[in-house]
């Protein structure tokens, strides 16, 4: 300790300390908030990520719940069905023909070659073609009606004309012709419910004649960044102040997993000004996710605003990603995250995107177990997630430390190496749990 | 033959026919457009689904060149980087704290325990803190700027204190100060280019202060859906009318594989009408798909408006697909597909699919080798997909047969099995290829 005279007080030594680190901070809290709000922080016994999320799972329960709409068809690519879809007619509509070339009665076929006059042209087209009377051949085309008589088409390829007439020496094999109802009958199930429409879906539910499908409600997540250090990317900043990242992250985040940005704000580090914006964004939200705001110092206004109203502000046994909070306002679900990017982001990749992408009916995550390039040491009592890359020769390697600021080192990263609370030392050649991102 | 008396010509059996089915074919339709046009049809040696791939490939390289674009970062999501993304700052952009706790001289941690009078607090907001005197602290938050003079930041949980005095009992392992530009430089790059753009990378590219980024401008493809016999889908049928589901699953099969639509249209079979619709469409668009008109018969609208201008009109040795097309026309691509739905998603799948999810930066479509679970028996001289499915043994089995009408089978697939054009009878058992839809 080093007294000097420049204005500083001497620095005593005092016998006697605050008797740990928890009621010191309580202590500074309070002196620093004027001792507002309720301190009841949750440290005893950290949670696991798994009960984090399962907490999360259980409190969004009932928003991800199946609501659905009945939208164009044009709008229904990646769309996930609520209900089967049932062909409203028989498919093909009409008898038709496979193949251009002769409408013909088989049984005329008995005795080869046989020559019939083409008495009619059949086009693929709408109307009703005339009968097809016995000992004549029509000309047909494909997806033309069938004429009734008809019993087998023979195709251009096999026949030869002459004068208005056709000569036909084989039998085909089959009648290619088309029947109605041949491919689905009307009321039969063309899909099932919470299938996600590709585009060779879309494209069976059009051709059954309709325009429209009835699909699941796309999830609407609001977005409140926080920070007085926050400014938008473009203007210039001041020292002091950093760009707000999540904003943009998180929305294209949430846009991935399979939902919509329904409202998004930037707040200051004001209880006043953010209780409004989650009016705001309750309103028009199934719920809705927070960054900053949450940790151990003073000014953290999600915690500050909602603590008060039963909140939950945590540490979990998650790194990067300790800070962590739920809340309800107004009945709506609020997931707090913490404010660095690279926190935010995993939380959310880790604790809500594999809920978001359940509902939109997209895959989980990919889990691939790969050898480790270097070995690692993990941080005990946590559950880790270090930024990865895959090399050539099929190991990961860690892209940055382990630390959760470098915001460049998630972007280089294509996998996450999942080290478990207890993993401690894990040597190069071992193999790691890997999440691909 | 049967000859009847009900006015049917009496069928007579002609000594000599035309040559063979192909000279037949050429009269047939000279006879029926009235002698127009060219008819030089590809048939001798049908080009394999290889060959006709690489014209695509070859004729559509300079549209589907990189011409890039600036875009909000907001839009940016799954766009590819045209260029590297360089930092325009130091990131971060200042030295800050990466902890709640108190900045400390390091040196003046030789002697434990320490104590020191906290004189300030330094929050994360915008403002150049008063330097640290030697012999005090101040109270920092996460993010928040660090004095100079500062070199150690003790994390809260590890000191205490009372009445404005902290003390700290051991020295951090680390200073818990992030530097400026220890995660990047100004110059270095973020980013490469040819990277589609998840959450993670536009964090970092918000996080340098940028709000646009340069990416490769997505592809505009046209779609042409001709024939008569079309409607809309959500439009009572008459007899002989069938729904237009190309036009609804092009359009979702371009989007799915990256691109824009930058026309759609449906044309009826007449050569005037389909001319204007192609001026229209080459006008606003990269390339153009065009579904039906390019077969056999009669009436077959892109064939006899694109052959007179050079437009090759073959059958390819794959099925479904066998009849395809390509042209230019005002100098834009023209890629002719069959017009049953089965053969136009299949053919854009195979021909046209891997080229435009290249370009956006898509991973190709998944190939696997799987065991049957049906024996199958092959088209010969043809490069069969059959659409199949996944079943729980992990075994594949084709959903309905190979012919190319059925659209609820290609509904009710999840896979294509391939088979080579030689490939005959397959038993259940033997490992083939399939195609991941």
């Amino acid at each position: 300790m080093v007294a000097t005279g420049d204005g500083a007080h001497a620095a005593h030594s005092h016998g006697t300390h605050a008797a740990h680190g928890r009621d010191s901070q309580h202590e500074w809290a309070s002196v620093l908030s004027g001792g507002r709000g309720n301190h009841a922080h949750e440290h005893a016994g950290r949670e696991t990520v798994d009960e984090h999320a399962a907490r999360i799972r259980a409190m969004t329960e009932t928003v991800l719940a199946m609501a659905s709409e009945l939208v164009p068809l044009a709008d229904a690519l990646y769309r996930v069905t609520a209900e089967a879809v049932l062909s409203p007619v028989d498919l093909p509509l009409f008898r038709n023909s496979q193949m251009d070339g002769f409408a013909l009665r088989r049984e005329e076929l008995a005795v080869l070659p046989a020559s019939f006059p083409i008495v009619a042209e059949i086009p693929a087209q709408p109307g009703i073609p005339a009968p097809l009377a016995p000992g004549t051949a029509a000309r047909i085309m494909t997806g033309a009606v069938a004429p009734d008589g008809a019993t087998v088409v023979v195709p251009v390829e096999n026949a030869t004309v002459e004068d208005g007439v056709v000569t036909v020496e084989s039998v085909p094999s089959e009648s290619y012709l088309r029947e109605r109802g041949s491919d689905a009958r009307a009321g039969d199930e063309l899909l099932p419910a919470g299938l996600r429409l590709a585009s060779r879906h879309l494209a069976v539910i059009a051709a059954a004649g309709l325009d429209e499908v009835t699909v699941r409600r796309r999830v609407r997540v609001g977005i409140l960044t926080t920070g007085a250090e926050l400014i938008e990317p473009g203007t210039p900043p001041a020292t002091g102040q950093v760009f707000d990242a999540n904003a943009v992250a998180l929305a294209a985040a949430i846009d991935a997993a399979g939902a919509d940005v329904g409202y998004r704000e930037r707040v200051a580090d004001d209880v006043v000004a953010f209780s409004a914006a989650l009016e705001r964004a309750v309103a028009v939200c199934d719920l809705v996710v927070t960054s900053g705001g949450i940790s151990e110092g003073a000014y953290e206004v999600v915690r500050e605003t909602l603590e008060p109203l039963g909140a939950r502000v945590v540490h979990i046994q998650m790194q990067p990603g300790g800070p962590q909070a739920t809340a309800v306002f107004d009945g709506t679900p609020i997931i707090g995250f913490p404010g660095n990017p690279v926190s935010t982001q995993l939380s959310f990749e880790i604790l809500l995107a594999p809920l978001l992408r359940s509902v939109a009916g997209l895959p989980a995550a990919v889990v691939e177990r790969r050898e480790l390039a270097v070995s690692v040491t993990s941080v005990p009592n946590r559950r880790q997630y270090l930024r990865a890359r895959l090399r050539p020769d099929g190991t990961v390697e860690p892209v940055s430390g382990p630390g959760s600021h470098l915001v460049a080192g998630l972007a280089a990263s294509d996998r996450l190496i999942v080290l478990a609370e207890s993993a401690g030392f894990v040597a190069a050649g071992e193999i790691v749990e890997t999440l691909l991102l």
